[in-house]
């Protein structure tokens, strides 16, 4: 059984604050500091040079891919660490393309995150070939895996709604069509139970700043499935790829297996911080986890609904159907949200009217759940929210 | 005048090590530690979420950027951090061959980074035009520079031998010939005077983890010249080169200025540490800098010249004409300079045969010159490098 009030006790959690916004930015892991404290004084600054060989470091992207692995269902040798999301977005997508040089569909959803969305319209741009980013309502992607799609590119948990897709089965769909399926896991990874293996995905990307807690900017995950090790060719072709990057070699030769995903030098100190919020997940049981997601996320719906006017639910009401998270609507979400904050009670907004919960059972419980129902409810019983220092909506993330 | 003995109080070295690989990874900074335990424990730890509009993140790979501007003679806003390295090649070779629809050719010579030519195989994969990656021997560069040539893609200072190219005189003649010029400054930022401005570089990029001291996967910068700055498209289309990320449109429009050329999240503990580095510079003179670069690498070869059998300068002899290392040649580079590091002075090798200093003024001084000479001469007057220990060429960077 995973012990959930040891790994909430692994954080650093401040007093007095509600964080259910995990799925933006994890908190801070109480051994990371530590961690990344020695990463610089006893390696950078007394090896120095000799971090690279001797501190791991230059190991590190693949030694943490593993790690994450573990937790989306990927084997050992097919993930690794490094760049941002965005990045490897774009090597995953290029390398898809290539691998269907017939096809010039690249289908995706309006439920995916834009960014990856920018990444697919850079890439189609310097393909120069004529691809077409086809967007379709989230629920209409199965219908729309036709036979012109080279690949499907989807985020499997939506970051608004929390509504999931089926992997296995939109994966199952895209193969019968031709199509390979790459899948975005930012909002699953550490979330909810991944098994890229079982679902038999082609490529999948992620990042490690939400549920994994890495940190601000922490590096992302790339994952390619071992029967296409060997095929997938980096259209980012960095020298850390290379079958002997000491070589030295003026001509770029793909290296074996996962490494070849890499580009340039890994961020050191960023993956210090990740490695210790990886730890937290070395006692932790998926299936555990993901039941005390459901109870959680349930328990907020019932709060909320029993006790909140003017909100409606924006995720699937069946748990199994979302992620680890729970939205709703509301006209000024904005400003309501605002209001929660400086009461302690941190979700966030996203765009137009929603208002969203993210719920991490490796550090919330039964208290920040019912606190911030009782601080939404008081919030919008009072009309807090419509106080002039909450309308002005600037930029968060 | 600019302190120098103050500079190399503010580095952490260890004791009894004469560090000549700062071209590879620079030192410690005595505050990046506090700095980035900062950033972990005041404003990750407490302020969460909020730590991106509140602490200065989101706005840091410009703040910074600025900073490294000043050291290359960039104008505020036309400098920006992130990524690698060779990401940004690949997002500024992109962005120039994209300006000059109607050309073919990238020239670059076989003195260049190998990391920055496979970045450019692999773009020139993915555009799938025909484009052609055209290599000379750095000597015959400006001669090469014809009417076909889309993009001169250059490193000013040759990471093996030192040599610097003229980046005023062969930008001149690139813009002369219709091309565009590249530059990377990976060995120039922080070891010598850098003017882009003066020399009219169309796109600059660099590492911070050489001479600026930012520590082991440091964010790489990238420069795009004022005149440049809203026709230079990105191929690598992030979310935060967006005009307005925050708004989360389905579709990318290009943010003004500097701004597009980001990609993903920034990474938030590297910058800290990276910001603790650039400190250090405030107070140094670019000039007094240059003055003691080129004293210290020319002390070193009158040293090894005057005291050292069986190796050959490998840079440039007037001090003018190269960067701020010195390379000698020798045929069992490799053993040598394994042996150098046993006795604590480390250099680096290169393949095939190159023994590599690099001379910091911030940190390193006479003292240092000294013994790396004297190591060397005994070494090889011992034939000390001639041990099992020392033999087997393993990967170093």
């Amino acid at each position: 059984m995973t012990d959930f009030a040891a790994t909430k006790a692994a954080f650093a959690l401040p007093e007095g604050v509600a964080y259910l916004d995990g799925n933006s930015l994890g908190p801070l892991p109480k051994a990371a500091p530590g961690r990344v404290a020695h990463a610089m004084k006893a390696e950078w600054g007394r090896r120095l040079i000799r971090g690279w060989n001797e501190c791991g470091w230059m190991a590190a992207p693949t030694a943490l891919g593993d790690r994450v692995g573990r937790l989306i269902g990927a084997p050992p040798g097919t993930t690794v660490m490094g760049d941002t999301l965005s990045v490897k977005v774009y090597q995953a997508l290029a390398a898809a393309l290539e691998m269907r040089p017939d096809r010039r569909v690249i289908l995706s959803d309006t439920g995916n995150f834009p960014s990856d969305l920018y990444m697919a319209e850079g890439l189609i741009r310097t393909l120069g070939q004529g691809h077409e980013l086809r967007l379709v309502a989230p629920e209409a992607v199965e219908e729309a895996i036709g036979e012109d799609v080279a690949a499907l590119m989807l985020t499997e948990v939506d970051y608004r709604t929390g509504r999931r897709h089926d992997m296995r089965a939109l994966t199952a769909r895209a193969h019968a069509a031709g199509a390979l399926a790459i899948w975005d896991l930012a909002h699953s990874a550490g979330a909810i139970p991944v098994d890229l293996s079982a679902a038999g995905a082609d490529f999948a990307v992620g990042c490690t700043y939400k549920y994994l807690n890495g940190g601000p900017g922490a590096p992302a995950f790339m994952h390619v499935a071992s029967r296409h090790l060997d095929r997938a060719r980096p259209a980012l072709s960095g020298w850390l790829g290379h079958e002997a990057p000491f070589d030295f070699d003026l001509h770029y030769r793909a290296g074996t297996g996962i490494d070849r995903m890499r580009v340039g030098t890994p961020p050191i100190l960023q993956l210090a911080a990740l490695e210790a919020a990886l730890d937290v997940w070395d006692d932790v049981d998926m299936t555990a986890l993901d039941a005390r997601r459901a109870a959680l996320t349930d328990r907020l719906v019932v709060a909320v609904e029993g006790s909140c006017e003017g909100v409606a639910l924006a995720s699937p009401r069946d748990a199994g159907l979302r992620g680890s998270q729970v939205s709703f609507r509301h006209p000024e979400a904005y400003a309501v949200m605002q209001a929660l904050i400086a009461q302690g009670v941190i979700g966030d907004f996203r765009a137009p009217d929603i208002l969203r919960f993210g719920l991490a059972p490796l550090y919330n419980d039964e208290a920040d759940v019912d606190r911030a129902a009782a601080v939404l409810a008081e919030v919008l019983a009072t009309r807090a929210w419509d106080a002039p220092e909450y309308a002005a909506r600037k930029a968060v993330t």
